[in-house]
């Protein structure tokens, strides 16, 4: 029913979106940045994606940011990509551009700024599978969107077809649970979870794959956790996990006074990125501000804490 | 400070965005509404505001909406044209294609599905006046956007002449007090309420005019509010505002189990418009559902009720 | 239908409780508290009110409370005293305890911590009257209890005569009126404000009185926002809540990183009434912390400039 | 540190208090389900928990309950009794209370109501701590309470020994998963999730409990889980958890128009209960509405299809 051999599972990073001083993207960064993802083994890429900005970025912006991942990744791994906007003839716009710029499968989350009931939820995916003809994931994330999908929207949806997968970003465990149990009678059907910090738990009890945005910075460690739960060995899984939980307080050593907290967050990655030589800068796409040089230097202690950069 | 002749006050309708049956604005029916508006005497017009569905209007379409209106009220009193986006970027772009369709002043609200701090709302708001040149209206609708503009921002982008006024649709009584106060000290800044149903009382407070939704249905009765309070005459005031509150009630006659809260409101309010005649259809933008046949009945013997409609 | 004289209107004082050193109620304190809103020509007392922090004393301090109000102000104004507890049978113990003490009636919130529907809302009500029989006025306050009364919870049991009265903290305008609006049709019935920040809107346009947290600190200037409204003065009216508008900044100068928001507002409201030398310490009740010796010198200037103390 | 041989881990039902249809204890039945638990093997009791309807019941209900636990349990598990309460002072009168009646530990939520900081939280801990003597277990429940607990008031708190444990029931991955971490390096303390849905995956990765509701009403199936995990069999540990996810659809077949979130879920509970023989009722607290036959109906299907009930 899916009409794809499009495959979705394991450790797939929301991929960062690397800015230059001039706040627009930084090409030759994202080349190394998904070059870095594909060198630790991640089984997928999630371009544009909350992690990647893309609410910050322009329509040709996205366009650009999608062809680079499809010039050097595709055929490698599965390419997807985000088309967050507000309304279904703008996200068939978006969904549009994207699949002609080389993307093999869309996300697309809950309208916004409107408050849609699940009926026109469901209509909203239904259109745009019908216009694009993309695979599509969908994406539950009111922290962003303000509705939550219902467990009902995503079962239609995953049984008539429309959609192949879920990423999880609620936070709702039961949820997510009942749609981890949902996939094991749908073929073809995955549920991932966007969780950072728990993703041992989530895999151990059957979650198909994590899209953790922490996975930019220390894709190696996420790889390990699904390799190591796919051996059995949930010792090392879990090990593994509590390492990656002291790296995640990266998010917040930005002061909050100052910037927010999707800046305080993403920055955190970029920056954590940027001092391990990824990315040339941690500049975040207007008007989020980026990290000081005070809060880069706790950045740093943290980076190295977790046994990623000497000191 | 604010380097404009822009003046706003007074009753100021966010229009409505008719559609025909193909979910596309539906231009003869948005003249027809316009007009519908001077002809009540209103005092300056809002095109892509929430109620107008600017949300899931492509750009395209938004430019088309803002042309329509200049070619009809240019002249005849100011012209805002919203702009709502996610980012710095996007909505400057938005605002240059507003500036160039004919809108005098750009409303901006705070950026979305990324969780700005004050500081970068901040820089959002100059950036935007810096790059598109027209006078800007913040407009404050957590509801929507998910942040609240701090009072202490609003007072630093007037004081600075970023903004020439707000729109308050954020439902927090004391935060819009402080800026009519405030706006007592600043010449030429204006704060109006969003609020539908005291607007008599913000009025007669000091608040400097009204941005109702449900103004598109009734622009008349809140012109009579407008001249009752400036008459000193608060007992018609108060006795209008009365008859409204009842008229509010066409927002919630539709199924919440089938349509979301956005749907049923504005599609209560193109449904009205339906019945008395000003537009085509309550054909709602994609994905959002339009009320049904038994649920227009109900619309109708409302708006029977408030007298605008024989039965 | 209300079986009752109690009758109530006008500037009704939801009465702080002071505290001693040793955070039991200051007897003492709260008679010369007292006392002050009845000089100011206040029109009842709201004992035991959220400002009161009720939430925060003993059952038996409860009663001390009410039994003082009832021995300083019994047959001069209406005294009304909370009941606030999370079920029906604890609301009925504290409203049997609380008319043994002499209150004249109760006021009552829906249940919390519990998540009820409207219909055991109104349940609650209903045994609440039939247990205790004294007359009771319905308290609106989400932001304390997490849920809000229905418009039409709140109509059902002011028509059938189960309460005489709304104290609506709830935020929402539009619910006020509507409460408004049906007041005038049931005998006895009466809707008051619980803003401190738009009194006088909120009696402009037709509300039965307010029951403002700040009237604490300064209750002849709410009585003179009452009697300007009801001489149709409006510009005195709106002068006075203006001042009162710049007074209210005492409830956040304390500290957020150190106490919380209800500490830092009633905190605020105790440390004017001690400075004005009305009560005798700014204590509050455990284990909410008071304010610091620099945040009492800036309630001090707050107070100063708002005219209610020398320098 | 914790000075107290009250040790907390594995299984631990937040037993359900049975009515009578007189809306007052029913101490058989609740005799009964004591004994269904520790025939299941559980590990210890929390009596008066949010699931036990601690909220609706007056103080002597409280202490009879707990008395009850203490007579048929005492010696065989830990018994725990939960204080909630909107204050210090309430909260030890309640603690102590409970401390007469037999319990080995209190569990201690954050004060409600007011709205606390974290500092005036880890006060109220203290302070009960030092008046009641018992070891304390902190309970973290911001759906019930609006206040979180922040990570690092627990940290405080579990260091100096104040708390012996944390139950979660923020549904915060992160903060419980920092917990666990954490009480990997304090002696004694634990971190227990109050989770329901997904106890598989917080035991294996290292929570040392878990207290969820729904083992009221088959504690035999979460004792299956706890003994999986301890073997190292996550495959059977899974199943089981699967079982149960369907199992809870029992909360949620109470008709939402009629009555609230909390007596549909516990209420649904104490229907598979009824069902099951071991309480007389599923009869709720005041002002808390009971499931109808046709609901009782939907549940009896659910707990036959989990393999609880013979057609």
């Amino acid at each position: 029913m899916t009409g794809s051999s499009f495959d979705l599972y394991g450790i797939v990073p929301p991929v960062s979106t690397p800015f230059t001083e001039s706040h627009v993207p930084d090409i030759p960064s994202l080349e190394r940045l998904i070059n870095f993802h594909l060198d630790a083994g991640v089984h997928g890429l999630f371009m544009l994606g909350s992690t990647s900005e893309t609410a910050v970025l322009t329509s040709a912006q996205r366009v650009q940011v999608v062809e680079t991942a499809a010039r050097i990744a595709k055929g490698k791994v599965p390419i997807m990509a985000g088309t967050m906007d507000m309304s279904t003839d703008r996200v068939i716009e978006n969904g549009l551009a994207a699949k002609q710029a080389g993307a093999e499968a869309l996300v697309v989350t809950c309208p916004y700024y409107i408050k849609p009931g699940q009926g026109e939820i469901i209509g909203h995916f239904r259109m745009v599978k019908e216009a694009v003809g993309l695979p599509i994931v969908a994406y539950d994330i009111p922290f962003a969107v303000q509705t939550k999908l219902a467990t009902s929207t995503v079962m239609t949806l995953a049984r008539e077809g429309t959609i192949v997968g879920i990423k999880d970003s609620s936070g709702d465990d039961g949820t997510f649970r009942a749609w981890v149990i949902e996939a094991r009678t749908i073929p073809g059907f995955r549920a991932l979870t966007g969780s950072e910090l728990i993703v041992d738990g989530m895999l151990m009890m059957g979650a198909a794959g994590a899209v953790p945005g922490l996975c930019n910075v220390d894709p190696h460690g996420f790889v390990k956790i699904w390799n190591a739960v796919a051996a059995g060995d949930y010792k090392t899984a879990t090990a593994e996990q509590d390492r990656l939980v002291k790296l995640f307080s990266i998010i917040s050593v930005a002061d909050s006074t100052r910037i927010g907290h999707t800046a305080s967050a993403l920055g955190g990655f970029k920056t954590a990125l940027m001092l391990r030589g990824v990315i040339a800068t941690n500049v975040m796409g207007r008007p989020m501000g980026q990290l000081t040089d005070a809060e880069v230097a706790r950045v740093r202690s943290i980076v190295i804490e977790a046994g990623l950069l000497d000191e």
